[in-house]
């Protein structure tokens, strides 16, 4: 009974991704469903995204956090739509907050959506959001055995960042160990060693993040003529 | 009814909870559930605890991870007790795994059980796991405004470490406010500053260890005389 219960919100939840998905291909804009452990990073990369890109792609920001909006105003301070989603508690974003962010944002006038989940290793891997690649973000100081620890994450994620390269002189974090023990559990995973801080590599994921716009529509033909 | 069976599995989780403190308290065995995000430091802290304290007092360790054995690796090597908790995917340890773990340690033979819990600053907070005592771990790379978004870990935990000071002067992460906004969420929290790898801090924290041993036995008075 605890078992169906729990298969029935699954279930649900990979529905609303569902459509959330075809909402954001109707409307071109590339979801990132960005994770990673508390402050891996993955508000300064955003801010370094947007930065970047300003000049060519729109961007906007839904903004995961138990509770606060401190994120949010940090990514308020850059000019672009932000919308915060406070969890009340709950350790990821599932589909239906993301469902109720999109319904806040104008969807037509972007091209590309980031959204940062609640800083956790663990449980948003579980959950789908709707968004079109899944990117995870660790740091230098964290460790470079968090691939065993973590296996789900690591697997199921399409972009994999280790931020803060810049500690690594005063680390023993081995990024050879590191990189085999990525491509062991995912073979695919395309990986970026960046600094937010120096801003070193920040091009070459950028770079990669624009070579992936506009999402390739599936859900209909039509939506290809949108823009 | 959903709400039903999540409450159904809280208050299970509760007496087990419970029935561990009572089992510890019999055994005079201090236990401490030490939490924080993945790669903060748990296992070093652990490690540095075992050292300072191994002439005077037997710590056996419980090791919870999602998966992998590399952190009871690691401490099996120091020759204390240790049972690894592979949750298989759950982002916390209960009390029913502690309960396993506790049937398969000398009980009668420690003083001190630390439980390293899954990295995470979210779900552990919510589960009890029969541990005397709540200690959380922050390591000065995530930032001083952990607080304000994990405020339920930080509420809960009487103590919270700061680990990795060595980075200080790396950092912006500014100490007085994080202090603040601890004490405004938890005006009873102990902090500690450490660096397991300097070992700077490390003799307060383990000072105040010893001062707490052994646990205040409240279940039966016999249980006093047992030592």
């Amino acid at each position: 009974m605890k078992v169906k219960v729990l298969q029935n919100i699954m279930a649900a939840n990979d529905q609303i991704a569902s459509r959330n998905q075809q909402l954001l291909d109707r409307n071109r804009v590339l979801a990132l469903n960005i994770m990673s452990s508390p402050g891996a990073g993955k508000t300064s990369l955003i801010l370094e995204t947007i930065r970047r890109l300003k000049d060519r792609v729109r961007t906007a920001v839904v903004e995961g956090d138990i509770a606060s909006t401190i994120d949010a105003d940090r990514i308020n301070k850059e000019g672009v739509p932000v919308v915060q989603i406070n969890t009340g508690g709950q350790c990821h974003i599932d589909a239906n907050m993301v469902n109720n962010a999109l319904e806040s944002l104008p969807l037509g006038d972007i091209d590309l959506l980031l959204i940062e989940n609640v800083g956790n290793l663990v449980c948003p891997a579980e959950f789908k959001t709707g968004a079109h690649r899944r990117v995870m973000l660790l740091s230098v100081p964290e460790g470079d055995d968090k691939p065993y620890k973590y296996p789900l994450m690591f697997t199921l994620s399409e972009v994999i960042i280790v931020n803060k390269i810049d500690m690594l002189s005063l680390s023993d974090f081995n990024m050879a160990a590191f990189q085999r023990a990525v491509t062991g559990l995912n073979p695919k995973a395309r990986i970026f060693q960046v600094s937010c801080k120096t801003g070193e590599g920040i091009e070459s994921w950028v770079a990669w993040l624009e070579s992936e716009l506009p999402p390739i529509t599936k859900t209909s033909p039509d939506s290809q003529a949108k823009k």
